[in-house]
């Protein structure tokens, strides 16, 4: 199976090195970035790319661009992980439209394109009876896509609700167990790398509302967008908040919810026993669902990081591999 | 996908409501246990099967053997959940045997087959171009196999750890949040109904060890038997050495590891702090799988109930059905 990858910063190099890697069975034949690319029907030599692109920066010439790529025959598989705005989908949506009504697979770790345009992308998937997998949009390493997909099939899903934002996370950790204010946790966070320098996008709740968009629609069809999260961040949370919630053994996470029957889609500062799976330390992340056979599930994993995103990325070629492309 | 049922206790008759209140593309087609049988080759009425076996005790007619429906031609996929010595691997090891070597996929709840056998079944459904499915003989609900198989494809896996028995995490759990003895509290799982009268089996370990050696044949090819496990059960452990723990922020659980670059393949009451993902509260499972891309995964559930285990095993059939029977 051929894979292209689209963005070569360190999720793209990560791809293409444990394709290299490992015996997956999966050959890259193409790369590009905004400012180069290279195909090589017979397969690319990674290793020299990656001592190039550290190099000169460039993964290979300016005259082969991104469109050519994706135009070309030379791959069954876009990988699409090119830098992409948030808000508009962009430049990652245009690049998935054209992969898939090309008849082409796509695997993608932006969250733009498949929070935005769930139920289009969905259906050019469809008539085109290719797969788009996202496995990386959501809570990084932790294989939740998979598991409502696959390893609790059958089960109907009323509910899922969890710790969708290291970062957070992260934050009231040390908020609550070392007594900090959220300001000097939220310097902390920023000097180990865990915040931004503008942390808005995961402090407001704004990325956990984005998953939790991505989920609503890919799990129960909910045809829902950002506006419609109730978003509360933790810039407000203080430390004598928590506090006073870990004296009764209890304390304070950011939880993302799903609830369709009780028309609930959130993302609010909430307290929960110190005792339940989703209270997890730093910037892990953690989820559980509520399905009527199998009971609760929690899964726990970390939720960001360039080894992390590859690692759902290869899962999702790897189930395109095995369970979709030998169907021809 | 036509589907037989060898087994009609409470797990076999859940998959077999499940069957036919989802749609799930399924159609039971051959029900025995070891008092009757039946078939029908254009699909069972399961609620009148379930009605005459609740007045009867008979699914079907004593005529019809469970030799009969293994060898015809009724069914694609075994569902094997017949009750079975967990020692000896029979009767399920003779049938699961039968209807991979006459070219039918299984799906089994049964751990004495997978763990004794693993290799020459696996060697078995090989080559006869079928798959042999075991979902449900660990940790119940919990998708360990899938989320091994697939979830995290592609990871290498360095070490596995867990809490593989709710009976014992029952008792752990009470003697730490209670105070109780360790014969007060197996009193209390047992007027629960999460112990047996003869609750050798799960307090001594082997329940776990056995689970053990079912992940360490089929994740890493150990070649292992239950003697192969060092075994410590929950046994000796005494509410002082809890309370010990408990002082410093830890707890006693019984952990289950394998890691076989140490030749670690181990089931004993362990020391682990509070704030771990694997302590969980009562008789939950959790199991801790270390990678190479992903880091650590863990994944907490229900390890027994028949609703449990029949969400697994109609997991194992849709995939196939999914992944595999449309390949044809």
């Amino acid at each position: 199976m051929r894979i292209a990858i689209i963005g070569f910063g360190s999720v793209g190099r990560g791809v293409a090195e444990v394709i290299t890697a490992k015996d997956t069975g999966l050959t890259v034949t193409a790369i590009a970035d905004s400012k180069s690319g290279i195909i090589d029907h017979s397969g690319l030599d990674i290793g020299a790319i990656l001592k190039n692109k550290k190099s000169t920066g460039m993964c290979g010439t300016p005259e082969i661009t991104v469109s050519d790529i994706i135009s070309s025959d030379a791959y069954d598989v876009l990988v699409e992980v090119s830098p992409t705005n948030a808000e508009t989908g962009e430049p990652a949506l245009g690049y998935i439209r054209e992969a898939l009504a090309g008849g082409k697979h796509v695997v993608t770790s932006n969250k733009g394109p498949v929070s935005l345009k769930f139920e289009e992308l969905h259906a050019l998937a469809a008539e085109n009876n290719v797969m788009l997998r996202y496995e990386a949009t959501v809570c990084g390493a932790i294989p939740l896509m998979h598991t409502i997909e696959h390893g609790i099939a059958g089960n109907k899903i009323s509910r899922l609700y969890g710790v969708f934002n290291g970062t957070c996370n992260y934050i009231l950790t040390r908020m609550a167990e070392e007594g900090l204010t959220y300001k000097q946790a939220l310097l902390e966070a920023r000097e180990l790398g865990y915040a931004e320098a503008d942390p808005t996008y995961d402090v407001k709740g704004i990325d956990a509302a984005i998953k939790l968009v991505i989920l609503a629609n890919a799990v129960w069809g909910m045809k829902k967008s950002l506006a419609d999260v109730d978003i509360i961040g933790i810039d407000d949370v203080t430390s004598a908040a928590i506090a006073l919630a870990e004296r009764e053994d209890q304390t304070i996470r950011l939880i993302g919810e799903i609830d369709p029957a009780n028309e609930i889609l959130r993302v609010s500062p909430t307290i929960i026993p110190k005792s339940h799976p989703l209270v997890v330390r730093d910037t892990l992340n953690a989820v559980t669902i509520e399905t009527d056979l199998a009971g609760e599930i929690t899964l726990i994993g970390k939720g960001a990081g360039s080894s992390e995103t590859a690692s759902a990325i290869i899962a999702d070629l790897l189930f395109i591999r095995d369970c979709y492309d030998r169907r021809d």
